[in-house]
């Protein structure tokens, strides 16, 4: 396919999302909230205008602590990517320009992610007012609005990049293969660049989150008897702002790294790789190399058609509706980008085409198309088995929680110990259904294939990110609903599409631990390739792959393994240790001011939100120099191929950590909400709501799986693709140091 | 040297080590109870001889309690190896033959360990009532009859299967190393044998201790506000048999399986690879390959010269005495054995050889005794730094359980996050410790190398195993007290001696782990030499060393890694079903017969005894076939390359889990420990101890590592060693099936 072809029909595509996207925020900014909305007169009466008023006022508040943060955050990191940038500029300055505008989109998908999310959470809760199913409409369009601008925002700086790029540097010659390679090694810096913020995103995210959380529920849950988001409480406001800086900024750079990695990964290994018989010599041009891109931009398309459906077709009137709506979504995207996927792999790829190995020898012959979308097929709906998995294990309707549930009935103990043994056995699946993907795709393709299947996966990453992000802006409403008061009615509408929330925040993070896994590993073939083609003079040093066996690949595939525990240990403590300050404050407030239990006085919440803050930002330099140092000082000082054992460590060490984290968190909290929900009895067939033995024992899981869900899980996400994609970035500067070790 | 010469001196220590042991099951068994005993007269006064009788009742219901577990544990296993050793046949007779005796000596191990800890339990406890130094000595003699007669017994019979196979097996021509090569592979079933038993062992007798453990705290502690072992909860008896089946006899069969596996991987490597100049040709005699087993023998000797010192010199008087002098042990057996492995490497090993690899090429030349040495030396050092670093990161005297301790002022949640980020983060010092010692041996000597470093790491085993069964003997002995209500000062005497028994265990699973994972990397070593020279005709066909980025070996590298999760989510749950069950038969009794708590009745504790046994040998089976079947079907199905890379995968995956895992666990005991000492101040400088808040956080954080600690954590050490063995011996099936999948 024509170079111009493919990119009239990615800007088509992107500019399609952006207008979608807007139109769905002018549908949420529509609702403009005041007592005298239709509708309301008769459900709101006299005293309750004031109930609207505090809405409006929590909900700027929430606004206001978000923003404060992303400032603070994005001043903070400004600086650590400043200087890498500048170090950057010793590898390329076009690296180092990729590289920034990489960071430059993520900041700004996670800044609007935000404003967008701040803006339904409050409106949600007062469409809650009038009916179910308007709230419903108003957080998932708020999802979209996410979902679309990410994908489509990112999808196309990284074009215009390629654009710019091929104009500047490839000479349109005939063998411009090693142009196309170094072109395409500067734009992995894009990549790189995404995921470096993301690192700090997700990791400050996750830990300003859960310190407020946690923080929130010791005093509140288990000391003094508050509900879940009572105004009584001085966490709460920190809390919901913490919803949205973790799980939407944090959650959006998180997705936005892994799609633009992925993206370059297929990119650098297909570009050095893909080559096509011309004549008699094997050539290749950038428009044959469209492919992925192409994958994403009918993406864009088909869940626009698929969000549509949701927004004006389905009814989710009634309680039980709202899960299967949200499954529904991701079940049709998959289906209907199927034939799609098919579809343009034969349009975009050349219908002969071969892989070469780093010496131009020929690796693998007579690929067709189809071997391309089986790959990516493959990731699609292994994404979907993932994510239906990790519902399994995590939601209240099936025996897994119920079983953790239960376990309440002899104490926090045994609660903890069945909520680990979940999590560990939820790996099984996922882990399967990754590795029969990779197994088959790089048998068919090398690591192009990899990242194909990496690309499937995402390719309804829009909805994905939407039914995402829906879950935050629900909980938001939820807890908005109850700070300001609005009854027993609209907060179990809340409660119920809060409930949703959980199961899709699960899903979630199926889906981005099972493409960052795809991802991390395409990038580590490309990483491979690339020492592989090192060369100095006539001679390649590093021409043979990683062996098991060679000592320093082995010795760094076990430090790689503990890599993922030592930044685990990291955060976990970090968030115990901010969630301690929480806990201090929250209890000196409530001691001196006992005007706040009593219901009189204002709980200081500026204060929390302040600690969530300091330490966030404080707490999240050590993990994220470990994950940027260690690759880079092990690649410095022991050459790439100690790079090429730690890599694969951390991965499948890291996958398995983070599936586990994820899904035990999931699981102990909705235990918790199933006990709440008063489905549990116990032997004597008693029913066992909140204040129950039962129900403490499931809050101290609930509290402990936090961090573990919501920081350590989905950080490890980042870790393995991040050291993946510096590896790749620096894979020429470790073939030319490695000062302390030389193979023989 | 001679082969012969390696024999003589290899019996004469293995007699030495055996004649220790009896005369310190001697000084035990002299301590004949009864109220006439010297000193005691003025101790136990008219009514006391009542407890002495106690006493002598429940030291014998926990021996009875332990045999008739051991006994149908025995039988089970029996079954189940039965039909192992006639599979085995197909391999070879002589690798079933070697496989039965080293189940038989497991076994056997296995049941001494037992019987003597159970007759120094009730001993310790007696002692105490005269001293804290007797009581030490009795304990700390009990662990040497233990540590001494495992490693002499199975040293002096492995010793013997090499004697005997040696003159059936290999012709006495000058070119023999085929014959050598086939007859290491017949010997390396005594390694399968004994480490099949052991996974069972460890298994079954963790989930019988901790079900036991963790259902008699539930009830007891947290609900009725028992002390612990108090004699009116049915479980204690259940809990103190599970330490000696669990502890004493799993711990045993799991140490034995290590020694005997690395000398195995020690001979299988060497036969194939060592070689030394002999006129123009390369050759070697088996009498150059006892190097290992020289080790051994000499460890033997020079540990009992380091016991003897504790015995008969150091004075325990202080209860400050205990834990530095049994640190002390370590200590000085590590710089004893020091020279002696230098002075037997110049005196065994050839002065000048080689490595050959697979195709009979030299891989590593001019090598001399202090290469051997140096790696012997790296893992006896490691081992020793690994074991103090546990101690730091375990033991109550240091900052980190100080933190976890400190975490309970807010709750279980907070203790629950602390403990597990400690134990993630304490795997940071022994994977960088393998890791070097990996790299360098394997460097130096190839996979010869590991097996070195094993060997060096468990040259001072008796000494490991003698600290190590000193701790549950200990905990018996406390219990014991306590049961028969011999008084406050005998109690602080043995809680005392329990609490040092805490770090040694913790010390114990240290090297345990550390020794396993070189072990399984020096047992992967073996099967990569195996697969490589396997021969069909003229050609090699899995000559190719194992690449990471083959997509059948990354494949299974992930599975791999999922493998430790998998187990422990079995092993996990498997206690806490377990438990519950205990839970139930606890508070059944206590309510149906309320005579029991007011002291008046006699509780039924063999009912919990029952629940126990039956508990675990059931549950055992799915974990067992989980760690024999997978590598078997794997290689079987998918061929060599695919088992090349799951081993590696479980290896550098379970290691982790299994250091945090025990880690974990030993913190939290300790921090309860801590609490319950009367270090603990809250912020208002209040002491907490048992019965208030954060000592009930604390035991939740206890009982949750139980499982972890005892249960998962070291049956990890048997599944990556088990996995790697079993390959090692399988190898040659797996070479000439394969059948779904063939290399390119």
């Amino acid at each position: 396919m024509e170079f111009v072809t493919a990119l009239v029909f990615i800007f088509i595509a992107c500019a399609c999302g952006i207008v979608w996207a807007i139109f769905n925020w002018m549908a949420v900014h529509k609702i403009e909230i005041h007592h005298k909305h239709e509708g309301l007169t008769e459900l709101l009466q006299g005293a309750e205008q004031e109930k609207i008023e505090t809405l409006l006022e929590i909900g700027e508040h929430i606004q206001d602590g978000a923003q404060a943060f992303l400032r603070e955050e994005y001043t903070d990191c400004s600086v650590f990517l400043a200087i890498m940038a500048v170090l950057l500029i010793f590898i390329s300055p076009w690296s180092s320009l990729a590289f920034v505008l990489g960071a430059a989109t993520s900041m700004l998908c996670g800044y609007l992610g935000m404003a967008i999310a701040t803006a339904a959470n409050f409106r949600t809760a007062f469409s809650a007012i009038t009916s179910l199913a308007n709230a419903f409409q108003m957080a998932y369009r708020g999802g979209c609005v996410m979902g679309f601008l990410l994908v489509s925002i990112s999808l196309s700086i990284l074009t215009l990049i390629i654009i710019i790029y091929n104009a500047i540097i490839v000479k349109s010659d005939e063998n411009n293969f090693e142009d196309l390679v170094t072109m395409f090694d500067y734009v992995a810096a894009y990549g790189l660049g995404g995921s470096t913020f993301a690192l700090f995103g997700r990791v400050g995210g996750g830990i300003y989150t859960k310190a407020a959380d946690v923080g929130a529920d010791l005093v509140g849950k288990v000391e003094k008897n508050l509900p879940e988001d009572s105004p009584k409480n001085p966490a709460t406001i920190a809390d919901n702002v913490g919803d949205n800086v973790g799980d939407i900024a944090g959650m959006g750079a998180d997705l936005f790294g892994s799609f633009a990695e992925s993206t370059c990964a297929a990119l650098v290994v297909s570009s050095t790789q893909l080559r096509v018989l011309s004549g008699d010599t094997y050539v290749i041009e950038i428009g044959q190399l469209m492919y992925p891109l192409m994958v994403s931009a009918f993406g864009i398309g088909i869940c626009i058609l698929v969000s549509a459906y949701a927004v004006y077709i389905s009814k989710v009137n009634h309680i039980n509706k709202i899960e299967s709506t949200l499954k529904f979504q991701l079940l049709l995207s998959t289906v209907a980008l199927s034939p799609i996927i098919i579809g343009i792999a034969y349009w975009c790829l050349p219908a002969d085409f071969v892989m070469v190995a780093a010496d131009n020898s020929i690796q693998l012959a007579d690929l067709k198309p189809w071997h391309a979308f089986l790959c990516s097929l493959m990731g699609l709906w292994s994404g979907l088995l993932i994510g239906y998995f990790t519902e399994y294990m995590t939601s209240h309707s099936y025996t897994p929680v119920r079983e953790v549930a239960k376990s309440c009935g002899t104490g926090a103990a045994t609660n903890i110990i069945y909520g680990l043994a979940l999590g560990y056995l939820s790996t099984i699946v996922p882990i399967i259904a990754i590795a029969i993907t990779a197994l088959l795709s790089m048998k068919m393709l090398s690591f192009y294939g990899v990242a194909l299947a990496a690309l499937g996966m995402l390719s309804n990453l829009t909805i994905g990110l939407a039914i995402d992000a829906y879950g935050p802006i629900s909980d938001n409403a939820g807890g908005i609903a109850e700070m300001s008061e609005l009854g027993e009615n609209v907060r179990e509408s809340t409660d119920a599409l809060d409930a949703a929330g959980n199961t899709t925040a699960a899903i979630g993070k199926g889906f981005a631990i099972g493409s960052a896994a795809l991802v991390s590993l395409s990038l580590y073939g490309g990483y491979l390739t690339r020492i592989q083609t090192y060369k100095v003079g006539d001679q390649f040093p590093f021409a043979e792959g990683a062996k098991i066996d060679d000592p320093i690949i082995f010795a760094m595939l076990l430090i790689g393994a503990m890599l993922p525990y030592a930044f685990s240990a990291f955060t976990m403590k970090s968030v115990g240790k901010a969630a301690l300050q929480m806990v201090e404050e929250v209890r000196r407030q409530l001691h001196e001011h006992p005007g706040i239990y009593a219901g009189t006085e204002e709980p200081d919440f500026r204060a929390c939100i302040a600690i969530s803050t300091k330490a966030s930002l404080k707490e999240m330099i050590p993990p994220g120099l470990l994950v940027i140092v260690t690759p880079t000082a092990v690649g410095l000082f022991f050459g790439p191929y100690a790079v090429a054992g730690l890599l694969p460590g951390a991965l499948v060490s890291g996958v398995q950590m983070a599936i586990s984290a994820s899904n035990t968190g999931g699981a102990w909290d909705n235990a918790k909400k199933y006990i709440e929900a008063g489905f549990y009895r116990n032997e004597a067939g008693e029913v066992k709501k909140k204040g129950s033995d039962e129900h403490k024992a499931a809050v101290i899981g609930d509290t402990v799986g936090d961090p573990l869900k919501d920081t350590s899980g989905p950080s490890l996400n980042i870790l393995i693709k991040l050291m993946a994609i510096l590896s790749l970035v620096l894979a020429g500067a470790f073939c030319r140091t490695g000062w302390l070790y030389k193979p023989e």
